[in-house]
């Protein structure tokens, strides 16, 4: 089965493994296309002050220099650690040339130097999209951002159902200065352990930062509300705190949970726990688990950015989501959750009578391609025994064997052996290309007794 | 235009570039799986120790290490400079769970430290396609890599034609040893260096390095045949030097130029004047030139390497092949000769009559898109004649105009405006995707005129 090797934080699949990564790319670009959102790529490394003015605490990023280059020689660069800062200097950089309101995917690598663990890396693929527009960004597109990503999730059948939560940093910010906390960051932080430590001990963390107990009771209270409509507003309400921020918060964060409750009803909760660590949010932030899976964080995160793109002149306002890629395809694959059904493309194994007629069997392959059918042809003429365990070691459900009398193919799964012409036949569309299936138990269990 | 734009060396296209380059990428996976290629994915980063033994001069390499490290923290890491030494390493770390012989794809980014100048950049992707097999690798393959990136090139309509020039490094280090050479890297890299100065400079190198004229010209001699057939080893016998590992070299060369005329005549040739600066090498060796393109350099190359990937006990020789992805796209989009038909991939601009009906528009684009329509709805509901020049920057060909007694669609290029449900209309098939056409040279006035 395909796992992690070699350096620690830096994952790598073996081909069945990279096949079920594939396909969740692949679900990710259609998607992403079909709600018109067009492809882009910026480069890997950023100017080091890029990276360190905004977003991530500056030890987690990796510096890039020419192994023997001498001190001033260049620019301090570094690896980008997400897609949204790049994306947000490279809107800035090209504003005259771009259309907005710009919707855009790019799915790249990212680096941070964190300790690796479970469902952490080094070196990971995000998938994002995001919305940009100049000096103003309508709201509705908050609601479209977690509904395209609710959309992606719906398409992948081998997942665990996810569950996108939404907040809105206003709601937050707002209900805390209702409250009169001085130190908002350090109730963010402590609000933001609530998974991990629960309840009890986020509670004293709250007064021993300087907030009386019935302040750090309201606080933790709001964090515990969670709803798919205007009821949310109430509670928070009943909790007695009001303030303009809060209000305008709440308005938003409404409207995100019910628009998106009519398209997709309960994929898209309100959750008042939710803060985010980036400190480049403005507005509505989102985060994701997989049922079953709450514990290995959440895989597919965001939020609006009301001023992280700007020129000092104009501002870029945007909302964005990310698909961890790399932490999903590790849930998959490490869980054994899905599964490729062959470890090639390739559908068919045309087999070599000897090393004289291997052209006879290029032909065949030249013409099975033309018509779109993935095949390879024997490395070496063995006895056709041999040739077959080659594509059974592979998965590849067919040999053909060319003859001068009649070429057959034959499925080796069930045995049957049919004649068969290389510029007609064709396989069943399930047997094509590789298809990612969803592991049940019993099936994991038998293939892994088998190998 | 698209056009790289803010740190030298590290390109970045705007939307309609990053278009054509997918689309290079599409072709190349889609030809690659048809070819029973399994794709494969390796980190970005190795030990400076793996990347330093092999291949490249050090200082093309970029170390990476976290901004707040303290000395000796971890190990000494950099990004790759190729796909090649990766993969080899991951072969051999693997070994026990990869099938062999091994056919595998891989596209991912690079890194070199190098000065950047046209079509040479410090952050560029590679598609490889390798295969690689334990102790022996048949000498068919050497023939395959070259056939399947012929395909590649053959399958991009608006691409210069392409040449793959073929040589074999056992035919030059056999007749170098034939003539009595003792230095012969210093040889190399004087051939190497054919197209840049000219045969008259190079003989004076070689001279300059001890050769005596004769050796000098029969070194030239031998760097000036080109041909498709056995007709190639005459000609170097013909220059009278003789070699056990030249006849080998001679041999492996007719046979690859052979197979691949038979298939694809024109496309490969034998140019004895390839040498491949990567010192891991040991027989076929490959570099393509566009017409036209020559003085860009090489766009496709690779060769074969008998000893890069071995455990001491085991070796794992390989044959492989890249494509210079961003190399080829910044051709394209740099002398302006392919051209997405569109900005985005939207086919449809779904139009919104006010924000109360938004909904409405959201259902329509959800039918759309139930039936792989990729569409979006517009982001403001002002003035039609302002929504639909929303679509026309962006090349959208469709606008549609949801009404409770009927919706249209037009087409914004003709004008012409029809009834239609959004459960059942379908664009024509060349308007449903962009799609990445050859620009010739009126198109190219005309278009940059309008903008």
């Amino acid at each position: 089965m395909a796992r992690p090797a070699g350096l620690s934080g830096f994952p790598e699949w073996l081909p069945d493994g990279r096949l079920v990564e594939l396909e969740v790319l692949d679900t990710v670009r259609r998607v992403f296309e079909l709600h018109g959102f067009t492809p882009l790529e910026t480069r890997s490394v950023e100017p080091v002050d890029v990276l360190l003015r905004k977003g991530e605490i500056d030890k987690e990023v990796y510096a890039v220099r020419r192994l023997h280059s001498e001190p001033g020689d260049e620019d301090a660069l570094a690896l980008h650690f997400d897609l949204t800062v790049p994306f947000a200097r490279f809107v800035v950089e090209n504003a005259s040339r771009l259309d907005f309101p710009l919707r855009r995917y790019q799915v790249q690598k990212v680096w941070r130097g964190e300790r690796p663990q479970e469902g952490r890396f080094r070196e990971f693929t995000q998938a994002d999209i995001d919305i940009v527009d100049v000096d103003r960004l309508a709201t509705h597109h908050d609601a479209e951002m977690a509904l395209v990503m609710a959309e992606v999730f719906a398409s992948l059948p081998f997942l665990p159902p996810a569950t996108i939560h939404v907040n809105n940093r206003k709601v937050l910010e707002g209900f805390y200065r209702g409250l009169g906390v001085d130190d908002v960051p350090a109730v963010l932080r402590a609000i933001d352990k609530l998974d991990k430590i629960g309840p009890a001990k986020v509670r004293t963390l709250l007064v021993e930062s300087g907030l009386s107990e019935d302040v750090a009771d309201r606080v933790l209270a709001l964090a515990q509300i969670r709803g798919t409509d205007g009821s949310v507003a109430d509670e928070v309400r009943a909790l007695g705190v009001s303030d303009p921020l809060l209000d305008e918060g709440l308005a938003e964060l409404v409207a995100v949970v019910e628009a998106a409750q009519r398209v997709r009803p309960g994929a898209i909760e309100a959750d008042l726990h939710i803060a985010r660590g980036l400190d480049y949010y403005t507005g509505t932030v989102y985060e994701t688990t997989l049922e079953g899976f709450e514990s290995f964080g959440s895989i597919c995160s965001g939020g609006r950015y009301d001023a992280l793109a700007s020129d000092g002149r104009t501002t870029y306002p945007g909302v964005g989501i990310s698909l961890g890629v790399t932490r999903l395809v590790s849930l998959l694959l490490g869980r054994d959750l899905a599964r490729a059904t062959r470890k090639v493309p390739s559908a068919v194994l045309v087999a070599v009578v000897d090393e004289e007629s291997r052209p006879a069997s290029d032909a065949v392959a030249h013409a099975l391609r033309s018509r779109g059918i993935p095949c390879e042809v024997a490395p070496r003429a063995e006895r056709f025994g041999k040739q077959i365990k080659h594509a059974d070691r592979r998965g590849i459900p067919y040999v053909w064997f060319p003859d001068a009398e009649g070429d057959t193919v034959k499925d080796i799964r069930s045995g049957e052996q049919v004649g068969a012409d290389a510029t007609t036949w064709t396989p069943p569309d399930t047997d094509l290309r590789p298809r990612v299936v969803a592991v049940t138990d019993g099936e994991a269990e038998s293939e892994e007794g088998a190998s």
